[in-house]
């Protein structure tokens, strides 16, 4: 519904932008939600998109703005000339506004960051340093920030001042002169205690903290933030001086972005950035064609394998015609037991300490789905092949009973070897057990035909 | 270091109990975040862990409670005895209430219900109605609620009294005598003008809200908070009744659970309730054996079409050989396409209107990986295989090339088309992108073989 209504008040907006109508653009950005105003405004181009934003308040401006996708805030920054940019920018939200920089040209960056106020622009090199992936690269510096000294109400008013600049001030911080943090009261206690007016907030003050580091990795800062409820959570330096805080919103978006990495690695496709239409094909040929290749070898180890037993197949034809059922049905059962444990790895509900039950776990599912199988494909192997005796055919049930305990251990086992070896166990998904499966299923297939039918 | 911590801290838990010492039980509860208090309590069993929370203040003790995972608050509620049973369920949240309700025994739900405020039980009965997924049964019934006649001081202290009740005081409601909603004001913009108390809230107060309906589905819900940035959401019936709000860690669990589901699929398992190591066996066999049954019945068409060309293979016998790489090489590109189709189409960022972009972005990535693995499988076959000529070896490129177009379009097309019929995508992740490939393969490989070995 809402793409259509978009599509009917384009050439509404259009026309107000050619009469030059800013009392009436300035009109339609208040009148609705920020993020309403901006999916209304998605089909403008930078220019149109920019004479909407010069007619609003800055305030709203920014906000409206923060809605924008990526790709349309760095068109506008890129046309509206640097002093405009500058502007805009230093209005932003610190830690938006330093993703944004990384990915407009620098010739731009160069002549828009001298015209921002000092303050800004030392703020903006300093967030820069964190390395992507860190607390610090997600942070913002922006934070209610009071000493310890004040009354409920002194503490209010001065909220109340500080307010516009802030993103949240639901948790507001207490830290002494020398910016170590001492505390933090809710906004929350502070209105609640608004009868008694004149306690001090470090009356009130939760001194015990739970804190992250600016260098801790950014998914590990989200589960702990999720886990304890937060709104947001302080990061620290080793000193415990207060750097800025991570708010629940970019919480969201790093679970997003995390889960999105682990769909993609499960996938065997090595994360993209921007998104699926929007990335270059060659860039998405080179991030699917590097697993490819990757799994081409344990695919040639197949043909190795296999060319060992060129005589065998030869004397018993029939067996080439189950390879595909056997390799297929150890690569899917050894592929749920490492979805299984990459996922319970993941969140966190599985410990590397815990292998010895995962692995007798997966004994008991290779045992008990093995034997389903067996018993399946002996039923497809006596009505649907005429040649070999009920026998013979016993080779079917036996490999596939071994290949499927071979694939569940397998599948167990290698994420929680990568976890303890430092890797990410995501690597063992589904694509790379099934080849490393393919390979000991032709082993275990000819093994067995060899015993049984000599 | 917390689990260390954690045994360090038993003992002396252990002793405290022992000696009925209150005093120090309850210091020990207020010491620390109820968060980490939940944590130390880990190892106790249901009556020690009854007794820590029995000397804690109620307030402390319903957000200790809340810290604890569902089984360990199913066995105290189960333990506890009825009437502090129903205690400890009135102070929970009102949609934790109900969550923690469905997992206790029936017999004791009939036992505590009674005991309780009729307020909540009407609350914990009507909350119950909304089925599982819906915004209605992840939503709160406590949020602040106040009249727009009221000026800023009074809405304030009004906001006070009703705090303690209250899981969120960041976004106040402004509702009639009716309970229409009419708008909404944060804590914010009271705070901020604390300068002038006398403001009405009507005058303040957003009307242009973001709402959802309790019928909608919690994921469509999830992603409207987080493209917002919001920090909780009104649902409302369809006379616009505010019925509760969905806050921002709700959002987050939502997200978690949302993509442990859609791992799950992918993995080719029925998505799991409780943890992977708490499921029991025949649980989790079920949940796998039932997709496995369904991915051998593709397995069982790999052995109809081979069936079909058993001549040809006992004829050229190197074309087993062949046989797992060329259905990998199939099933591993067309799962990359269907991962990237589905991540997509779950994230919202691409429509099933944009299907001829997808094939057609398809097709290049089929063309190009694939003419990358047929040179790759062309110089293996040249390397490793001895008896065919290099023209009868050219069967492998020429078959890689069409299979991997096959697997990519497959793979874009399927979950597009599941989509478009209304079931989730996510079916038609890797496995049965595969299992289709496998046949499709097969067909592909004898055919080319035929036309060029004839």
């Amino acid at each position: 519904m809402l793409n259509t209504l978009n599509t009917l008040y384009l050439p509404e907006l259009r026309e107000m932008i050619a009469m030059g109508d800013a009392a009436g653009l300035r009109e339609f950005t208040e009148a609705l939600h920020a993020a309403r105003v901006a999916e209304f405004m998605e089909g403008l181009d930078p220019q149109e998109s920019w004479a909407v934003l010069q007619a609003a308040d800055p305030a709203t401006r920014v906000e409206v703005f923060g809605f924008f996708d990526e790709e349309q805030q760095v068109k506008i920054v890129e046309s509206c000339g640097p002093v405009e940019a500058s502007q805009l920018i230093a209005d932003m939200p610190a830690d938006d506004r330093v993703d944004l920089l990384e990915e407009v040209d620098d010739a731009i960056v160069e002549q828009v960051l001298p015209l921002m106020p000092a303050e800004e622009r030392r703020d903006i090199l300093r967030l820069r340093e964190y390395p992507e992936g860190t607390a610090g690269s997600v942070m913002t510096t922006e934070m209610a920030r009071i000493p310890e000294t004040l009354s409920v109400r002194e503490a209010l008013e001065e909220i109340g001042r500080q307010s516009q600049e802030l993103e949240t001030i639901y948790y507001i911080y207490i830290v002494d002169e020398g910016n170590h943090l001492r505390g933090l009261v809710s906004a929350r206690e502070l209105v609640a205690h608004l009868g008694k007016p004149n306690t001090s907030v470090g009356d009130l003050m939760t001194r015990d903290l739970v804190t992250v580091l600016a260098e801790d990795d950014q998914e590990a800062v989200a589960r702990k933030v999720a886990s304890y409820d937060f709104l947001a959570i302080p990061v620290v330096d080793d000193q415990q001086h207060l750097l800025g805080i991570i708010t629940h919103d970019d919480v969201i978006d790093v679970f997003r972005a995390e889960a999105e990495e682990d769909a993609y690695l499960a996938g065997a496709i090595d994360p993209l950035v921007e998104t699926y239409l929007g990335t270059p094909w060659y860039t998405l040929a080179w991030k699917r064609g590097m697993w490819l290749f990757i799994l081409s070898i344990a695919a040639l180890l197949t043909v190795v394998a296999l060319r060992g037993y060129e005589g065998q197949m030869e004397r018993v034809t029939w067996l080439a015609i189950f390879l595909p059922l056997i390799i297929s049905s150890g690569g899917n059962s050894g592929g749920q037991s490492a979805t299984l444990v990459i996922t319970s790895l993941t969140s966190g509900r599985l410990k590397t300490a815990d292998w010895g039950k995962v692995l007798h776990r997966e004994a008991v599912m290779g045992l008990s789905l093995g034997a389903f199988l067996a018993v399946l494909s002996y039923a497809y192997a006596l009505l649907l092949i005429n040649g070999p005796s009920p026998f013979e055919k016993l080779v079917i049930p036996i490999t596939l009973m071994l290949v499927v305990i071979a694939g569940t251990l397998c599948g167990g086992a290698l994420p929680l070897i990568f976890r303890r070896l430092g890797l990410d166990p995501a690597l063992m998904s589904n694509p790379f057990v099934a080849g490393i499966i393919d390979v000991a299923g032709i082993l275990i297939y000819m093994s067995v035909a060899a015993l049984m039918l000599s």
